[in-house]
């Protein structure tokens, strides 16, 4: 079947990151052309850094790898969801996922990891 | 507890909608300050069109309106997720959620109505 078009031209587009088998939203990021043609050829999910403009591959630091398992994309074309199996947790902060509070501020996900034995 | 600092400086935050019970990711819309406040205070989803600079209530000509359960914050401040109650479907194109088709084109979603029957 054709690829469905999407909106590259307006720069990179929201991409949704989701676990697969429980439903957990786990970040949110942005991908360009590059980003989502590398995420279907390699398997593991790529993004763009809007803040370095280069393309980045989740987990290539942590190893807490996203294997993405389908690609979809919205009925505008201008957004993306990954469906993923994600290594450890997706947060910086050590969380699983990075919607890990409440607008009020309250903890409400799961910490998986320290990020001090992950980053240098 | 206080407010989560969020990054409205730098323009509307993406926000995933999600099914508070199904987990189904339903839409990726954008939320300014204003937005945010009257979907908190009316416990309705409203979102802020970058195309037409404007609020709007999610549902508010449809009546597919989505009660919100609760509002997550990212871990950088500029994302957001509603985990919220959907009336009927998401996308207006009659599908339950905008993310139906995978990126192949396939429709792996549910249509839940018709377009024709709710929109003038």
């Amino acid at each position: 079947m054709d690829d469905v078009a999407l909106a590259y031209d307006d720069g990179p587009l929201p991409v949704v990151a989701q676990d697969a088998d429980s439903g957990e939203v786990l970040m949110l990021a942005y991908a360009d052309r590059e980003a989502v043609e590398r995420t279907r050829d390699t398997g593991l999910a790529h993004y763009h850094s809007r803040s370095r403009n280069a393309l980045w591959q989740k987990g290539e630091e942590s190893g807490h790898v996203q294997r993405v398992r389908e690609v979809r994309v919205d009925c505008d074309g201008d957004a993306l969801l990954y469906l993923v199996d994600q290594e450890v947790g997706a947060c910086h902060t050590g969380y699983r996922s990075c919607f890990h509070r409440t607008i009020d501020g309250e903890v409400v996900g799961e910490r998986v990891f320290d990020p001090d034995d992950v980053y240098e």
